[in-house]
């Protein structure tokens, strides 16, 4: 446990080979000597019915002196044995903690809760090398080599054809000799076609390898550090990524790139030097040392992606939208300036197409699509929408134009998420009155001590997910017809509605300043939404679908709207609500499945390459579907689902302006 | 032809699909396309009837349109052929010209004459990529990748696991541009079961590529340039080491380090920056630019291999003489901060042992023993003589602290080998008298015009060469006894034995300084000559051989020295005089065979791990051997070999000086 797995083996097998032969990767840094720990296991008693076994104590070997010694010189906990040093005896239900850490500083934090099968790239090796020897005059190095594929091949691994980080060998010889030809030796290897390398290499037993997975969104770079001993996270920082100052969008920074030489350096340099900061607050908070980080694995939009490995962007600024490379990148991390252990390694996930970076990538590996049969749609908003539609059949991925009226830009009162800014709103339908709840107060605007909390902060405008709400609520109640007009004539019944120019609008919140939703606003989200839509309408089409099992909205913004009020006003199409999911930063969590099973960077390797790309830009259909999802919710389906939670509005004639195209009548079944 | 191999094709086979089959490394950079040129082979014509094949130009079908292209555009010499686009028809014998050049400019310089096969790690690929396109969004690198397979699997080549250089990444967009999608990729791969990498690429056809070998000598470093394309040596030169004004020999080199804080850094500094010299002077020679070099290999001895690569050579000071690393080394030339092409790759042949270094590996591959039956002696002298014995069926090796003697450091009057330096000698058995030839005149010094000559360069001393013969001479003319005293007595006969502090000397030159060979120098020559003697006479031990077959001398004083005076003095045991060869730098060929031939480094490394070393320090044996070895020529052994063409002296009872050992009388059979 937790993996789950079983087999039959003879008495007296350790217990460690038992998990190895299992494919549980159990970790051992000393070789199964008894003295680094790592291997620790409890073996849960009892009466495992369903699987037919009695679990008991008198099935494993008694507590040996491996044991007793590792017990009195570090700390052993009460139930915990070395599964190197323990032998099976019997059936035995044998749990590997997750919390097994030998480095009793490390501040560990709660954890994403998701298990993720250990299966790095990096492994630690001790090793006892001969001393030079005139008779034999192998190098330092050689006998290195052949002392770990003597001790280690036994051990499920091959360090065959070994090589050696330059910067290592000429260092090699005091590492040898300080740690009295007793070292620790750190090897990377990703994928069985490669030859390991020694990385790095320790005096002693070193019983630390430490990861970091890294998101480099354009807005936000969110980055993890990761035991990849126990595959624990133990800190998790973000910054704001600082090309944010040579251009707010993707495209403003590609067109910085263009305009200005030495642009893409500076952009390079930046997100690098944010990165080493981060690394830094990571290490600091957990207490480890940079030197200890080993291996790297890095997403991101295809931009971001680009300037961060130092490639000029421009190409992915105009048609065809050439990636310079889609494929999988690995490196050293020092060709990238990374202020890690010299030897630590670099993993980029591949690139989907010119607008579907790694990052929806990893939230595909996060999120599997591809590993069920559910039909899952994977939605990640930012200014541009990235989809990812599919099952273990069949998957394809497009993105669409967006804009930035999701993230509150382009709309007259929005605002980006922070303190103070609406983020929920419900209208009566009746009275047409408004509530509202604050970023930083849980309390609804009608609610006692709501003034108190509203003045700390000051109501200024609002964010992202209440701008869904508030167009959604106002369509719910009416004050919105199913094209997206402002109904003027409810201006007798409220006086909410008031009029705005040529058009209406509608007041929001009656404060200083006062926040009003104009028809320009709910013109910006129909043009937004419609994008959406009509993207994630055209991979339905490609699929042959009309309906899909799951939805999971990926990023900041789809971890804030309310499903319902995205389905109403028709972001996404019909699906049962409890099946539509806000997942949060996955593609920072495929990152870091990633950093930890190599297994996963080859699942995703393969899935990317076998994902049908389309490009909406060439696709006929898009601009039919765009038209017709102007619609509140759309013109196009029936909401079945959302109709069991929430009572739609009966269409109305049109009042108001009109971009003049006949309309059919929207069915009601 | 050259190679000589031969086989049965149906007709119609292309005939560089054939050559291919054959195992012979044709070059076709265009991949059979017609446009490169360097696929040129001719046609012998005639009856080769030990091979019952009459070869004549009907059995190769006619000039064709794609040779005719070629032939207008380029220059195609009459009775030249492209085999890529030319088939058998019937038998034929087929000549690789080793000329093949397409640049005119280059500069080509009389090659060593020694043919060596070529199959380089190298290898151009002319390529057309396919353009980005939006359906189908794989990045620029994976469609050049996907084409590279493509186009090339079928030609003998798997590209399959391509990886690329990280400084080509942030590259390779502008250079499919400017290419307009045809490009030439350099691709590296060195052995079977590493990824190739794709390590530059050109716009358009790129027909050049270059390498260089190189060897690093602690006095001397030497540099050929070689087409990797035609296997020719293009641009040869030399420098002296600039590490010299560190340290004379190697183990002052050792000290300066020990002693100096940065000494390390400096001397590594030092030899990297009179290679870029190098590397420089033979590209300007040749008209040769160097981002055209993608190929280099290294050799020198422990010390020199690990300053170049930056390794600290301390261990090598002391015993047990701890090599970093004995086997190859392989790393990309940037990391060496070489100015070649920056994917340039650099290959280092291993090291034998601590004092037996990648130099003595090199003339070993050169020489070959390991491919023979007969026993094969290969020495290297400097200050560590180093020496390889053996043939197809066992190796050994060893080194030999001979001091820097035979090199003229020791000598009362040694100078190194410069013009006007005494380098020939003759001494009359009768009258003593001596004749002289120095360096940069052809005549003896009793010969007409002599005077002039020694005029113009003065003459100050005498050569490490000189030196043999010096003292050899005097053995012969009985000047010295065979326990290498200079015997008193004939200064009743010659004025040219003088009395010198309490010994006698022998004056060689009279002039302007007079020249003196005194009895420290004998005892110095002997001393040097006694410990390669008994280097040899103990891997002859250890092979359990009585005498050699053949005898060759690597390096610079190997190149001047006469072998009979080498045997007189008993520096190499009896062998016949016709299987003794001086083979020059038969380390720098060796570099060359691993440049162009990975299969040599294939036979290098594994040869380099059958040789059994031998410690001479360790072997209670060598003492007695080095005792044994003070006799001129020794006391071991009968010279059949040499007696057949010297006279050499009766031994006589000794006098003057005595080491106060009990002697054997000499025996003659």
């Amino acid at each position: 446990m937790p993996s789950g797995k079983r087999g039959r083996f003879s008495p007296g097998t350790p217990i460690l080979d038992a998990a190895r032969e299992l494919g549980v990767y159990v970790e051992s840094v000393c070789g199964g000597r008894g003295i680094c720990g790592r291997c620790q296991i409890e073996i849960q008693t009892g009466n495992f019915a369903k699987h037919a076994i009695v679990s008991s104590a008198e099935n494993i070997s008694p507590f040996g002196p491996k044991e007793q010694r590792y017990a009195d010189k570090r700390d052993l906990k009460p139930g915990r044995r070395l599964s190197c040093s323990s032998t099976i005896q019997g059936d035995l239900v044998v749990d590997i903690p997750a919390d097994v850490q030998v480095n009793a500083q490390v501040v560990r934090k709660a954890d994403d809760g998701r298990h993720i099968d250990r299966n790095p790239a990096i492994h630690l090796c001790y090793v006892e090398v001969p001393e030079p020897d005139m008779h034999n005059p192998l190098g330092d190095f050689d006998r290195l080599k052949a002392q770990l594929e003597k001790d280690w091949t036994s051990k499920g691994l091959n360090w065959q054809n070994l090589t050696i980080d330059h910067h290592l060998l000429t260092s090699l010889q005091p590492i040898l000799r300080n740690g009295k030809w007793k070292v620790t030796a750190a090897i990377h290897q990703d994928g069985e076609n490669t030859s390991p390398a020694l990385i790095a290499l320790y005096p002693g037993l070193h019983n630390e390898a430490y990861g970091i997975a890294c998101d480099i969104g354009s807005t936000t770079i969110a980055m993890h550090l990761v035991s990849l001993l126990s595959g624990t996270t133990i800190a998790t920082s973000g910054t704001a990524n600082p090309q944010i100052r040579f251009g707010e969008d993707l495209m403003s920074r590609v067109s910085y790139v263009m305009m200005n030489p030495g642009g893409r350096e500076a952009m390079t340099i930046a997100v690098r030097d944010a990165l080493n900061d981060l690394i830094g607050q990571v290490c600091s908070e957990a207490k480890v040392e940079a030197s200890d980080i080993l291996d790297m694995t890095f997403v991101g939009n295809p931009i971001m992606h680009h300037l961060f490995l130092g490639i000029d962007p421009t190409e992915l600024g105009v048609a065809p939208f050439a990636l310079a490379v889609s494929s999988r990148v690995q490196l050293p991390a020092s060709q990238l300036d990374l202020q890690v252990n010299p030897g630590a390694r670099v993993y980029v996930l591949p690139c989907i197409a010119g607008h579907v970076g790694a990052d929806a990538a990893a939230a595909t590996l996060a999120e599997g699509p591809h590993r069920q049969d559910d039909l899952m749609l994977l939605v990640d908003v930012g200014t541009n929408a990235e989809i990812v539609l599919g099952n273990k059949t069949r998957t394809v991925a497009a993105s669409s134009p967006t804009g930035p009226a999701f993230e509150g830009a382009e709309i007259s009162c929005g605002q980006r998420a922070a303190p103070g800014a609406i983020e929920r709103v419900r209208i009566d339908p009746q009275t047409l009155e408004s509530r509202v709840r604050i970023i930083g107060s849980e309390k609804w605007s009608d609610e006692e001590g709501f003034e108190e909390e509203a003045q700390k902060f000051g109501i200024t405008g609002v964010c992202g997910s209440g701008i869904i709400e508030v167009i959604a609520e106002m369509f719910l109640a009416g004050i919105i017809t199913t094209d997206g007009v402002i109904d003027g004539s409810l201006a007798e019944k409220s006086d909410r509605i008031i009029a705005n120019d040529r058009t209406w609008s509608y007041v929001l919140w009656r404060g200083e300043p006062q926040l009003t939703i104009t028809q320009t606003d709910v013109r910006a989200i129909q043009l937004a939404k419609a994008a959406l839509y009509a993207g994630i309408r055209l991979l339905m089409d490609k699929m042959e679908i009309a309906a899909v099992d799951q939805i999971r909205f990926a990023g900041a913004f789809g971890s804030f709207i309310d499903p319902k009020y995205a389905m109403v006003l028709g972001l996404i199409p019909d699906c049962q609500l409890e099946n539509v999911k806000a997942v949060g930063n996955a593609a920072g969590v495929g990152a870091k499945m990633a950093l930890l099973n190599r297994d996963h960077r080859r699942e995703i390797e393969q899935t990317v390459r076998q994902i049908e790309k389309i490009e909406t830009a060439l696709e006929p259909d898009f601009q039919r579907h765009f038209v017709n999802a102007m619609a509140l919710p759309n013109k196009v389906e029936s909401f079945p689902e959302l109709e069991k939670v929430v009572k739609l509005p009966e269409v109305k004639e049109q009042t108001g302006e009109d971009d003049g195209r006949p309309r059919r009548r929207r069915r009601r079944p």
